[in-house]
């Protein structure tokens, strides 16, 4: 759970990469990181906070080419370390890396580097990219190619060299990765995580790198070349929740998806109800589907304070407040004496829609109907997204029936996996070839080993 | 346009008095101040930011009473000096204020007691309030009630001495100002200026503060006294825009007044169009009343960015990047091809419409047919609201058809004042007694003098 | 224990006070207070930290005139409200005051005050003088002139008004004030504490305020009026310790009465020994004196590390790290084996002392004989310097064996009251008229009640 | 020109460490770092600033083992990627290095590893090492002596593994490193650059790491393995200036070689004059041996304001005000009418010594007369202290009649190179082979080339 920006042709890249990287904030808000080019050397600036912390203090910089990235998770002090970009900063090679997804080999590649010498200074499955594409021969095209063709998992990379700005997504297309050129900039390009990265900048979408695609942007050529095929799979959970839903990632409209999602939903689960309610804002678009489907009235039942509010929970408050009560409030003249059903696009542990039951229920909310508009995750994921370890995911060891026990809700309906893929394809009947894993255990691209699943679990926080 | 609250009857206080800021920050995000006992002295914090970057840095404090503020607009450096909670700390009165409102005659009050020769060391209005209290004779509530017969206003009012709060509304009753109890504890209460502060520390809401009310709240018992009544004039503002949508003021839901709000503009203001967007989130509940009433289907079409970027803006990039594209995205695909009724509840100056309208038909909008919830604001307000001085109101030197033609919207509707009183008493038919001098310039309680509105001036930032 | 500055004629008068101010930080390092006009108002910063702390982050502002103080000790949070200047914002006066001293009627005189309906915010006794100068009558200088005439104790003030500067020393001199002339800019003046503050904005001595003189400075001109005459009594301990070496006060070079202290504390208490080592930096030039009169070679037997290491003390560490062994340092190859006469200015607790004996004893010293250039303190001060209450001074409860004894030494000696007059004397006969209560218990101006004393203590931290 | 401390033994190993790392500050004050370790992973901080600034916010860590550095010059922004400890976090080799010195052939050594693929992200030469010893075989001595056979210059180093620290000295013994232990903690040792970082921390010097020699400590036992020698060139300027002067380094106390070479540069260069001042506190040492071997009084003439003042110093006043004038004041009543030997212990552009000899002559010294504790600077150190290019170094160019021109003094005299050899000699008359390299230009270890002496200019700031 990372984002990803990379923008080449104006002086002001490092401000534009900023802004860029504030409007994919939501892919990661722990950490902050950005490169640029100054008198032949990279320079990075990495900092724990807000794209907008890092702003704050930021020097006007110029630079021709500039790549940054927003981090999800850090767990504890000087994890700073672990944040992006990575740089080489080779005599005869100067390269900045950016990398969204997880590399599930990364352990034996790491050690075949050190087994040569090679300095890992991180605990990063990232750090492997950089020492892979150094001790490959040619030019560094032909060194990015030998370097990910040992690479195995999801990786959407952001690269810049004095000259020149490299996107690539791996063979499977796991994460996003969209091209847009700047609408009042001659022969100005951004590569982003999402298309809203392009908007704020004011550039115009292009295209997708597409699966296996090596992009490489120079100040008078643009090229590609091809990493060796895979079965396309990009990530259905993106569509879901993850992206935002201005963005039009995998050939398709997030919001669309959406609410098509919250159509099924609506078929497939139906309830007996007064009102649809949205969890704030996971849910917004996927319960207007299901309102528009089932006729039931849409109606805005829970409000989100805008100001985040992770400073106040001291340990010893704990019980009586939680994150939960300090982002969202009920309104009670909305939901009293309904039969509610609320609509969210996701359950992980159940300890928040647990608590936003109770919520509604101390509102007064006569029945309460959860509706997902996701299949039950049951399996981890490998590929980039921070879901907990499968003794942490309630659906993993419980039934429908024990999970809507815990939660506390009056009836409790997940959309299927066959309803999901075929909200997509009426979307756009072309879509086809996502990653299902959390879902169904499927892994297109199997994890290395146990210690690479222990690893990725000392990077992941609660959700 | 401020927020406050007051606590007693819990040792953590002030703690629960951040917390309850924290819910109210919408009312006022430049700065923030609480105080509360300490050895017998009354100690205050006051920072210009976030009530979230106070609590970051907040010792650990126990104490049996606080109150706290939060503040609008703080022009330039040193404005530190004017936040609240202002401090009396005398020998044989500790008294500590805070103040939402905006009092009329401050300056020829404020003459008097400077020809007395009391320091004043602020520009604040609110400074004249714990002068004229100290300056009376009696008990505190005797005290209090003297000082107040002189004040002219708009003051809704927490104070705490070492063993009570106390809360006041004025007369007129301009701003709101609730009273709640604590559920898990015993006798502590909680004064705030909406409800929605009083959810988030699970305290049940009481009942208002009436017009001309002081309420003392202490250890062991309840009270009120009364000030010389005058006509209810309740600030209408607050349930079209400034308060919270889940808060209950004046004795209304402040979403169900803005649905209805919605509705009636509906009627008086239909228009021939495909979807009804609001602007998130200031448009949301009357943009539902609009689609409801008119049939028209409700779209979510403008994205907002939960993170705040004001950061970002470098003077050099102002013309391609504002504050408007930095916190709402459009949605291509919910408004390309498609004639879209737009929704808001106010125009102040007219440039943020015209950068959203422009950022529709960028976006592929057919037409723009803005819909506003209130009527045209004409007149400054002099009870706390931070509208601009009438030379900036757009409303005030303007036809509709000019501002029409300068948003460079399709067409343009307000509600009608009377439409506007009229959805009020729809949610509740006793609702009567309202400011509405922004609109019609019938001002309650007049201003003293030119020098207090140049004052007034010198506080207000562009909006 | 406080340094106050005042700067007008140059556009910059804020940051040329900044400097001033660092130049006499040796007066109070704990907290910084500046002020200025601008649009016609007086804008305070105060902040508790350094000089530089303040300077690194000071807006580049113009004012015709400026002032400012260095506060000594803060006891615990949100002492801010403490720091100096203190304001008035007043419609038709506009001052800023800065104190170095002592005010022992403040109590009486603020409750004067607030029965008459004064609002006091702080503790200080400081903010009795803008009380009572506002509630004066006639122009600024009668005001200040009627209002100082109640005041009993100690005051060096410098204050502003819109267009002049004004420097004030109470009739008996306690605090020492001078008078300089910008080398480079016309009609530019500077009042500070101490000479050095002069030096550092290449400005010319050109006399001392006098005592019960107030000084007005304004663009066009210069002229004094005088106060109700007492019997001069400068504070000796300011040539003993506090103001700095290079300072010329009181008419006489710091420097020189310190050498002359050590010269006859030489004659008063000799010593059979090898060198003599001073305590760095406080003792060195009496050290010199005293060798220079013994004949003893004068030996560097201390280091002093430049940075400081307050923030290291972790309560845990306490045993084995103090605050002495982070700043000084013994050099075991000048004191090894050597019977040494250590020389410092005072003893206030003795625990110093106590551990740079031991120091200089683990060091190899064979014998230390402690010699002080000052008589025994035997009373607290109460004209500004922040000496501790009567209990906590070793020397007014112990004899000289005993403190001896406490500390470790083989030997101690105090210069005698008569020996330390004498000692200035002989550097300027005319010299006359010292305050020796700290020593003697004479009071000048009797403290006004226990209360006073109490409240005394509040502010004092251990020394 | 940097400090590095290792300690092991104690749970509060990386709070020692910071103490220690303060006693040694003035080797480097632009950076710090410290690293330890924490189940099982090296974890760093390091930040531009004091060592007091990083002990502030350090969170309270325990480790058995830290090591720590303090840096010199950092120029520009983002520096701090340059900082050091560096890092191997490999999954067989964790281990951490902090070096003082100079690699003259970083270059082609860094070269070597970057052709086989190892990925460098710093300009610094330190990076070098960790690389050398990944890349080397066997058990982590022999690495580490396999590494260091190649390495070519100055370096002192201390090293941490999980379970051991390692201190090397290059076989020339160009920088100082010592070893203490613990005086009241069994099994706990120090090694830091100076012994007054053994001093702060409680602890007995035992003996310096000699030239060549690998010092391994681990919880149960203590062994050295040597380098292949080389003629010993310690550097002669650690005793004129950079060391301490309560530092025991190279077998003599630091203190005492000064007070020779005062005495030796009085024998070579007397003066007729009134009074001997040291610049403080660089000159001290040596003029107290000048003034006792010439019999001309010592005389305390400048003092030195104790707080830093960098920040002070806006571009645009810097006509009038400058370093020199914050940090220095003269003291006239010293100076005035007399003539001053004014003592210091280099001279490297002679922009310092011009504005000192300007302030003394303004505060009425009738002659000044320069004497220099060290021979003329003529040459660029390659080892570790960052004099300046030869272009800047005033003496590499001028005569001493041309410098003493330039610097407006009445008469100027170095001490000669065989004066200051003779000086060591004295205090020890075993001392021998120094490093002269800066004085005579004979290079004990000739840089690589031309490019590196390029890079070295990166890293220096003005002096």
């Amino acid at each position: 759970m990372c984002g990803i920006v990379g923008i080449l042709g104006s002086e002001d890249s490092p401000y534009y990469t900023l802004l860029a990287l504030h409007a994919i904030q939501h892919r990661g808000h722990e950490g902050v990181g950005i490169a640029w080019f100054e008198n032949g050397t990279i320079l990075p600036e990495r900092r724990v906070g807000l794209v907008s912390d890092l702003a704050k203090k930021f020097p006007k910089v110029k630079s021709h080419v500039a790549i940054g990235h927003v981090h999800y998770s850090t767990t504890g002090r000087s994890e700073a370390r672990n944040l992006q970009p990575f740089v080489i900063n080779g005599m005869n090679l100067k390269l900045a890396v950016c990398h969204n997804g997880n590399i599930v080999n990364f352990l034996s590649l790491r050690r075949m580097r050190e087994n040569e010498g090679s300095v890992f200074t991180t605990d990063s499955d990232t750090e492997v990219i950089p020492h892979l594409i150094a001790s490959s021969k040619g030019d560094i095209v032909a060194r990015i190619k030998t370097a990910l063709s040992m690479v195995k998992g999801a990786y959407s990379l952001v690269m810049m060299t004095q000259d020149s700005l490299i996107a690539v997504r791996d063979p499977w297309g796991f994460r996003p990765l969209v091209l847009g050129k700047f609408r009042n900039l001659k022969n100005a390009y951004i590569v982003a995580s999402e298309t809203c990265a392009l908007d704020i900048v004011d550039s115009e979408f292009i295209r997708e790198i597409e699966p296996g695609e090596i992009l490489v942007i120079s100040r008078d050529k643009i090229y590609s070349e091809r990493l060796k095929p895979a079965d396309k799979r990009e990530c259905i959970f993106e569509l879901i929740y993850f992206s935002r839903p201005d963005s039009h990632i995998f050939g398709v409209d997030v919001w669309s998806v959406r609410i098509m999602l919250g159509r099924i939903l609506a078929q497939e689960q139906p309830a007996d109800a007064d009102i649809v309610v949205p969890v704030p804002d996971s849910g917004l678009f996927s319960s207007i589907g299901y309102s528009e489907e089932s006729k039931i009235p849409f109606a805005y039942g829970l409000v989100r304070n805008h100001y985040i509010g992770r400073t106040f929970i001291e340990p010893s408050a704990k019980e009586r407040i939680s994150e939960v009560s300090i982002k969202l409030n009920p309104i009670k003249g909305v939901v009293s004496g309904k039969r509610v059903v609320l609509v969210d696009d996701s359950i992980v542990r159940g300890t928040t829609s647990r608590k936003i039951v109770k919520m509604l229920k101390d509102a007064g909310a006569r029945e309460v109907h959860l509706r997902i508009s996701s299949p039950p995750i049951r399996y981890p994921c490998y590929y980039g997204i921070d879901t907990p370890s499968e003794g942490e995911l309630i659906a993993s060891s419980h039934s429908i029936e024990e999970i809507r026990n815990f939660i506390g809700c009056d009836s409790l309906g997940y959309i299927s996996v066959d309803g999901m893929l075929k909200a997509v394809k009426l979307v756009d009947s072309s879509a086809d070839g996502f990653c299902t894993a959390c879902f169904t255990g499927r892994y297109p691209v199997p994890p290395e080993d146990a210690e690479f699943i222990k690893q990725l679990r000392l990077f992941r926080d609660d959700i």
